[in-house]
């Protein structure tokens, strides 16, 4: 193939053939285009033996808001890079990518289609006991192993060149740090709290702190994150979750990452009180994520601490004060993008099923305006909450 | 000119000739090489009327060290651009470069004939009214308007990828911030002083603080630094002073150029106790030094907090609290790079004139000391000392 054109079905096919041998000869193929994202197709190819692969290309623009919002395909490049390097250092939880296309901006992955959406199955109410231990690892093992404690300086340096990222990471700089603290048009706001959205343009406080968080996420490359870890970029069943969708990959702050992710479990805990009707189911799934979301942290933050005891490359940063001190800044970042990401969820341009399905105006409403609430909390109290315990009884007591 | 080759006296009359008009036509150039630094050939070119430039040529290894050390010329390239966007932000005190030529790694600039190397004023005694303003308006300009403040993350982030410096930075990394902390063979110790240079190896504490100020080295791109702004680095005299040696440029923590600068006028200071036998005038260059360093902060952050306050081209950045804690941040990390840089000048490879060459082995010893133990006092208290008055109280009261 040469020059870059949109795919159809019948080129993704190709695509796939070509570049697998998993399908053998003489197989059967069919194509279907599935994408739901906005920002790339999407094909399903699939022989008649039942085996599938999948075939992700992205588009040069940003297929929700259509082609006035132009992209480069360059973020194929860096999705299948971060995804390699990723499954390098945690290959039980990364998705697998079989080839990448540079010109034709393409990704052949493996299909995870004995797998589903993590945030479909939070919102259905199932629970999954492996999910805290598993992400915990991806998390530890990916940003550790890409640190300033793993590499040597030039090493880390040529890395931080090839993930730049400039354009997907505005996206995040302005759909999470700018908008919501801000009357901006491309703002997404319930009718029902839009007096509490613009609280938000008006606390000088909250931005304070928000300005703070961007900063760190515009100069603060700390690891490869994967940069977009939300409930709808990982797959899970009952033995085993992987991530999936790493275009947002670039070297930032390592509780970007952690942050996002609580966020999405919180967005959850806050979206039940309106999707579960039934007090006692509801306060079942939600002492069941209070309790994923301790271990997550727990786990994470042994795992890191055992890295950086026994896996420190750097001399210099074999000083355990400052490993602990360290390991207490990654928490203190997280919450406080755990929060901004319960914000911009809630009243920025993209938001999450967790609160959008909630078919009752005003039980919407209420999940809404807790997660403002504790998107506050946790940003402006970042510092001094200093155990996970913490953040749990701020979540219980929100009124 | 083709294929990279060690410049000869006439390859640098040709090369000077070439890419300037000041020599005119016919003119009788002559040539000198007077490099005394440790990476570079450094010519001055000259003609029969009293025009002169310098062609300084980077040198593919470390002079200091030979050909063991081998360092890309690309250095050449950094130096060129981060004068050149320096001097096209604050063109009073940046020198000009004229021409530029990568295979070369030559680069054409103005010779400052008529101003001197700042130590060796300083070691003098010579005092510059103009020094402190003068310096910290280079500061404020160049690091503010290399900053996230005025940049787009975009632009930003292709600043980073052109800047990068992996080689140049790892001398820093190592030298600055790892050898003085530990028994290593590039250490230069005075042997007078050996038992206090002893006691960096096992303090813990100190070196927990120094990780921290490593980390920041290495993650922490603000803005667009010189690298190395030391006093050998800065050409004066009555009127003006300009910087110059920037092969160090790379985009890094605000407070390590500003911190190096305080360093270094430091070292003067405590050079004095040893340099100067007359009492009043000892006193009366320390009254100016510490004048001085007071000048520099206030002016620099004054300028800074204006710019921050009237410039800002970033929506999210213009809140006054957190550009207010920008700033308190910006003197914590300030403090910090100039105990070490005290530290590592006095124990590390690269000593300062101001302290080597105190004859008396136990004056040198002296005011040896008493840099260290400002060092780790910087380092250690530099997040409580909260304004410049503080540090001066702790410069004076050092036993």
């Amino acid at each position: 193939m040469a020059e870059y054109r949109t795919f159809t079905t019948d080129d993704a096919m190709r695509f796939a053939d070509e570049h697998s041998g998993l399908f053998g000869d003489h197989s059967k193929l069919s194509c279907e285009e599935f994408g739901d994202g906005n920002l790339n197709l999407v094909f399903r190819v699939s022989n008649d033996k039942g085996t599938s692969l999948i075939v992700k290309q992205a588009l040069p623009y940003a297929r929700c808001v259509g082609e006035s919002w132009p992209l480069t395909i360059d973020r194929a490049r860096i999705e299948a890079e971060v995804l390699l390097k990723h499954r390098k250092l945690c290959p039980d939880h990364t998705v697998e990518v079989l080839h990448y296309d540079a010109e034709q901006a393409a990704i052949l992955m493996e299909d995870l289609k004995d797998y589903r959406i993590l945030r479909t199955e939070l919102i259905s109410g199932k629970q999954f006991a492996h999910l805290a231990p598993q992400l915990a690892s991806y998390l530890a093992q990916t940003l550790y192993f890409t640190s300033d404690f793993a590499l040597t300086g030039p090493n880390k340096k040529q890395q931080v060149g090839r993930f730049l990222n400039p354009e997907l990471c505005l996206i995040t700089e302005d759909l999470f740090f700018t908008d919501p603290y801000c009357n901006h048009e491309r703002n997404n706001i319930h009718t029902a709290i839009n007096s509490d959205a613009q609280q938000l343009w008006h606390d000088e406080a909250l931005q304070a702190e928000v300005a703070q968080l961007k900063a760190d996420f515009l100069s603060k490359p700390q690891a490869l994150l994967h940069g977009d870890v939300h409930s709808g970029s990982i797959f899970i069943n009952d033995e085993n979750c992987k991530l999936i969708d790493a275009e947002f990959g670039f070297y930032g702050p390592i509780g970007f990452d952690v942050g996002s992710l609580v966020g999405n479990l919180l967005l959850n805990y806050l979206g039940h009180f309106g999707l579960t009707a039934d007090d006692d189911t509801r306060q079942q799934h939600q002492d069941y994520l209070q309790q994923q979301i301790s271990l997550l942290w727990q786990q994470f933050s042994q795992q890191f601490k055992q890295l950086m005891e026994t896996e420190c490359r750097e001399p210099s940063l074999q000083n355990s004060r400052y490993q602990q001190h360290f390991l207490q800044q990654i928490f203190a970042d997280a919450l406080g993008y755990a929060g901004c990401e319960l914000i911009r969820r809630t009243v920025g341009l993209a938001h999450v099923a967790d609160l959008d399905s909630i078919s009752d105006s005003d039980l919407r409403a209420k999940s809404e305006r807790k997660a403002l609430q504790l998107g506050r909390e946790l940003i402006i109290q970042r510092r001094e909450l200093s155990n996970i315990d913490q953040v749990l009884t701020l979540l219980r007591h929100l009124k």
